[in-house]
């Protein structure tokens, strides 16, 4: 990975938010400027360079990730670090210095005043390496397109442990043992099976209970693989569908699909969102639909752009997005159809397509 | 679990700390006071009583599981929706908000501070959520206790794995099959298997790295189970053990015997500590000891307290803590025990006591 060159373009921009330098806190974020894989950490960067702060846990461990930034480990924690660093520094002119508001706490903020008060304007930068990130470079992609093909795998066992009677937490354990033996670092969230009237739970991670001889399971599940995330969502259903069940499958693939003819550069993340929502008010199902379209993949599970109403970014090449339109009918059925896509110059293409079609096991 | 009695007492506290009311954005903290266990969620706490504010995903599952709070499903983020809630209350006066210092971030409390400017003060608490969930109930250490049973027999398997050649993470991924398929929710934190030199790295995550013929192999593993945390390390050696290893061993384990010594009510964490770092200490060891001696456990992996220089917390019954103290040298070899005990009217108990003498396999 590019590092340096990330941050390079980081520095860039500095000047721009009249920014002397910014804290970088969001763990994330600092995988992605300097490589650092740990679980506490602060990289500070200015027009100068960058550094790294980590506690003594990390010595070892960032300096084999960490090549291309100063290290300095602490005995204290990062952020605290960081700001005696800056607070030692020569400088006598007043600096601002940016936060990044969406991750740092105010009790953060507080330690960091309290340090920084006379020399240090502390402000809220906006979210500059998130939006970075937003655009993914061609090593990303391969990592993503990684991650994808190892979760499409993960669907074929899924499928094979699907049946009346079979704990939801069994189909799950089975799809993250495979994934861990594949060399999948963990799963990007807690697995979601949910069977039956649970398919009408958006977020139905996988429990004890037994899937049911009629009904829909929603399969909804990523793993991560070297730092990148994977996400995807099949519903399945076990016995004979009903008539109502076809037609809500049929309809949210119709959303699917009619959001993924919309992507393409230039189009709003709103758009791509209005598109499966309009195919499900057709079908009278647009109230059952309580979430967004879609949400950026990569280093997170979650990441920018959101396709959701109002939501005003236009889509670039090299963004990697989830269009995953559901409908669920509480106590009774829900239904979920999810891919990736990577935009492209002239529309998207979907990561590692599979069969859509509803599957009846 | 008792949320109303929870609430209840932290309510008693809120006049000690001049507040009308406490906004708990931390979900681990929503978790304890009303049952909500989805990824998004506010829970305004004042003197009249609880509200719970989710979006539109969460809401058959707050229906299910918030018995005892008002819930009001929002179809924005649930701390705008909490802020606007608090904006249309009638009261006339300005009333001081309390926020979780600790989680809210810098972005969320400017959000806030937009909707409430005029009506209420917006107030860093202290983490009084936190403090209330040191002390466990019974209900609570029985979860705990039983996280801890999943977690043993998941050490067995370990044993069973760990062979010259097999990769790190094979060892991961069968220990977190039978996790899940006895149940758990997942595992309480990515688990290390740090194998030879490895075994150095702190936080020596499971990687595709072979167990090599001769070394010792850090295992530190835990499960959720019904929320609740458990967490363990062993050491084992492959191979034959040189006169060296045998006695970092030795002084580790017995620091870590030092540390539980001294586990009893009115007790300083610190001193906890102090005991571990002694004992490393008179062994030579004491540069290598590169972390704190324990933490809290419950519904987080990491809670208050922290047993570590410097902390003047007191021990109180009913606290569950971990003993984990280690010695790692760079690039050769490093060695952790862990085990956690609750503390009692006269003591501690070690939960789950299994043998921690040296396994050689």
């Amino acid at each position: 990975m590019d590092h340096s060159g990330r941050r390079r373009r980081l520095q860039a921009t500095l000047g721009e938010h009249e920014l002397d330098g910014l804290l970088v806190t969001h763990l994330p974020n600092i995988r992605y400027l300097c490589g650092f894989t740990g679980s506490a950490g602060a990289l500070l960067v200015d027009s100068r360079g960058a550094t790294f702060f980590a506690d003594g846990r990390y010595r070892t461990q960032a300096r084999d990730e960490v090549a291309t930034a100063r290290i300095i480990i602490a005995r204290k924690a990062p952020v605290l670090a960081a700001a005696e660093f800056l607070a030692a520094s020569r400088s006598k002119t007043i600096a601002r210095l940016g936060l990044e508001a969406q991750s740092v706490t105010v009790a953060q903020r507080e330690q960091l005043a309290d340090v920084l008060k006379r020399k240090w304007k502390l402000v809220s930068a906006p979210p500059l390496v998130e939006r970075a990130r937003m655009v993914k470079d061609k090593e990303e992609i391969r990592r993503i397109r990684a991650a994808i093909d190892l979760g499409a795998s993960l669907f074929h066992i899924a499928r094979r442990k699907i049946r009346p009677g079979v704990p939801e937490v069994e189909v799950a354990a089975a799809m993250e043992y495979e994934a861990r033996r594949s060399g999948a670092e963990g799963m990007s969230f807690s697995t979601i099976i949910a069977a039956g009237k649970r398919s009408a739970v958006v977020h139905g991670r996988a429990s004890a209970a037994r899937i049911p001889r009629r009904g829909f399971v929603v399969c909804d599940f990523g793993v991560i693989l070297a730092g990148y995330c994977s996400d995807r969502t099949r519903t399945v259903h076990v016995g004979s569908p009903s008539r109502q069940a076809k037609q809500m499958y049929a309809a949210v693939l119709e959303a699917q699909q009619a959001a993924i003819a919309q992507v393409r550069p230039g189009v709003s993340a709103a758009k791509v969102d209005a598109a499966a929502r309009n195919v499900l008010r057709k079908r009278n199902l647009a109230r059952y639909f309580t979430h967004s379209t879609g949400h950026g993949l990569g280093l997170e599970i979650h990441e920018a752009p959101r396709l959701a109403v109002g939501q005003t970014q236009a889509l670039e090449p090299g963004m990697v997005i989830t269009i995953e339109p559901g409908a669920y009918i509480p106590g009774k059925q829900g239904v979920r159809i999810e891919d990736v896509v990577v935009v492209t110059s002239t529309g998207c293409e979907v990561l590692t397509p599979t069969d859509r079609e509803l599957i009846v096991v």
